[in-house]
């Protein structure tokens, strides 16, 4: 495993050769736009990155497309989360029915929603906005052995893949990646723990709404399942020892957009510790990913700094679902659209000469 | 002038006796959407603002409405911005043309724009866009003089109000507010330093993009303009004597919003000073306004902590002419949107139930 971030925070487009002339260009769009030179802040290095990855000096969105893999996690049995397993496929038909946050997100910003069971473990009834994708009724219980076989890990992986790969077919160039599983930060927090080195106390948060006692139980669970496995071990080693299918699906996904030149926005915690492990598996990943948010989980500032990224929203936000890359939605498409949409100096007759 | 923050900060609703019931209702539908506690975090307190000040339980925006105020200052003969005057009234005929980047965000959202002259220096070509109220074409240079009259203020103020009144007339509950002008964040700086009391190093920024050699010659032309009244002025003789046409019909839209009970949304810098201004005439004012972003003008952080507010956005962003405002606008909707369409845990069938 690496253990400096350099190749992490690396940005291959940028340094492309071949792309040289394009991001030139879109600075350049960018500075002659009629506004002070780089006082859209953020907003200007969004667009820049969405340029480059779409290969575009007037990028645009088509499709944008949420998607939600949900699955169930076995360690749950050990009591790491403020909420039973049940609630994730309560969960799945809440927004099966439009009653969840990220139904009334994707109505107010006109997104497509596709909700993908990639391993719930109560079998839900057929519906035309349900994928059932399940690999198992959820993983085993990693406290005690591995959370599902290596068969099992690479189908997660391919499965993940082929809804990305399906998804750019329709038209999408932009998918927003969310998650549901109860238990799935007690996962995340392992894999991060082994991804990074860190001490698994810095990586370990508060989930859906664990007290303080809660925290150290999950904490001590996840130490006795890193115990089994002391040993080094791969990204999809990890993913399968101490994984779940959504994060499995999750990492497929990453892989098949950075393969497909599409951008990934990323959702919180759960998603940007996927978006890590398939970035040990694809150093193309991380560069084709715009963070949308700051959750309030205890390691995601750390892991996005980590990551050398600068998140759009920060709002103490953890809901998971895609709700935060889908709240962030309107503000990476304006950055889009004020790159492409606004005047130049010169055709709006507005000087640009500044006083010396 | 109250020297402490506490005034500031206090929040009149919240503690209104008649308001209490409205606030429980508020707390508790937000409680029993299907989501763990909290977990829309910053969404969730903005949801709560709008409901106490619409008066609603599940509150609607209705006719959002961008007001952009430009005038010209006299003091740019002191060399205080990066940009010569003329772009003023340049950018305001781009704003008429649909080329700048406020016109990008009003399309992307739906919002309906007015672009008011208040006092630019060169007078305009009538226009369909343009309410052309101008008190004067341009303040007088504050460093050697009031920039303007008394009743010159007076009539910024009523007119700032009256414009307000016509919007929310019209049927708008929430008014975005922001500003253009030519050197109008040396006229908001000085007004920070008199109306707190901070250095004017603290106070004073870069503006459009003063390199540090314009920072400093900015702070000295404030501090002799400043030493050229050195007793104590209230509120409006401050507006007067270091103001702005623009910052003054702010501060008259602001009072108007609060006595109407409309929401305010608020910009960046210069439209924050306006609104903490208006705060010293109308302890309501605050109340009344979400705070949208903060921007990379150097004191504008320091401010926002002054008043006790959270920003929705902070993207570096510093272009003024409430672009701020419009890009943060579909947060404000979500959170609204969020606590009025979620389905609840009782109706969704989702356990509520937690585990201890």
């Amino acid at each position: 495993m690496p253990s400096d971030t350099s190749s992490i925070a690396a940005s291959p487009l940028e340094g492309d050769a071949g792309l040289r002339g394009l991001a030139a260009r879109l600075r350049h769009r960018l500075d002659t736009r009629t506004k002070p030179l780089g006082s859209l802040g953020a907003l200007e290095t969004i667009a820049l990155r969405i340029g480059l990855v779409l290969g575009s000096g007037t990028p645009r969105f088509t499709q944008p497309t949420v998607v939600v893999f949900a699955a169930d996690h076995g360690v749950c049995a050990e009591s790491v989360s403020a909420y039973p397993s049940e609630v994730t496929s309560q969960m799945v038909e809440n927004y099966l029915r439009g009653g969840a946050a990220i139904n009334v997100l994707v109505r107010q910003h006109g997104l497509r929603l596709r909700v993908i069971d990639a391993g719930v473990a109560r079998e839900l009834a057929p519906s035309a906005g349900l994928k059932n994708l399940a690999v198992a009724r959820g993983t085993r219980n990693f406290r005690h052995e591995a959370a599902m076989t290596g068969a099992q890990c690479e189908q997660a992986i391919r499965t993940g893949r082929a809804v990305a790969a399906a998804a750019v077919a329709e038209g999408s160039n932009a998918l927003l990646l969310g998650e549901m599983g109860i238990g799935n930060t007690a996962s995340a927090a392992l894999l991060l723990h082994r991804l990074t080195g860190w001490p698994l106390e810095r990586c370990v948060g508060r989930g859906a709404g664990l007290d303080d006692v809660g925290v150290d139980r999950k904490r001590s669970v996840l130490e006795a399942a890193s115990a089994r496995r002391k040993d080094e071990l791969g990204p999809s080693e990890l993913l399968a020892e101490f994984g779940g299918f959504e994060i499995a699906m999750l990492a497929g996904a990453f892989l098949e957009i950075a393969r497909c030149r599409c951008i990934a926005v990323i959702d919180g915690f759960t998603v940007s510790v996927a978006a890590l492990l398939a970035s040990r598996l694809d150093d193309q990943v991380l560069t084709h990913c715009v963070f949308s948010h700051c959750s309030a989980e205890n390691a995601h500032r750390a892991l996005l700094k980590y990551l050398d990224v600068e998140p759009v929203l920060d709002l103490q936000m953890r809901l998971g679902e895609a709700s935060g890359a889908a709240a962030a939605w309107p503000l990476i498409e304006s950055a889009v659209r004020l790159m492409n949409e606004m005047a130049s100096f010169e055709s709006a007759g507005v000087s640009s000469r500044q006083v010396t």
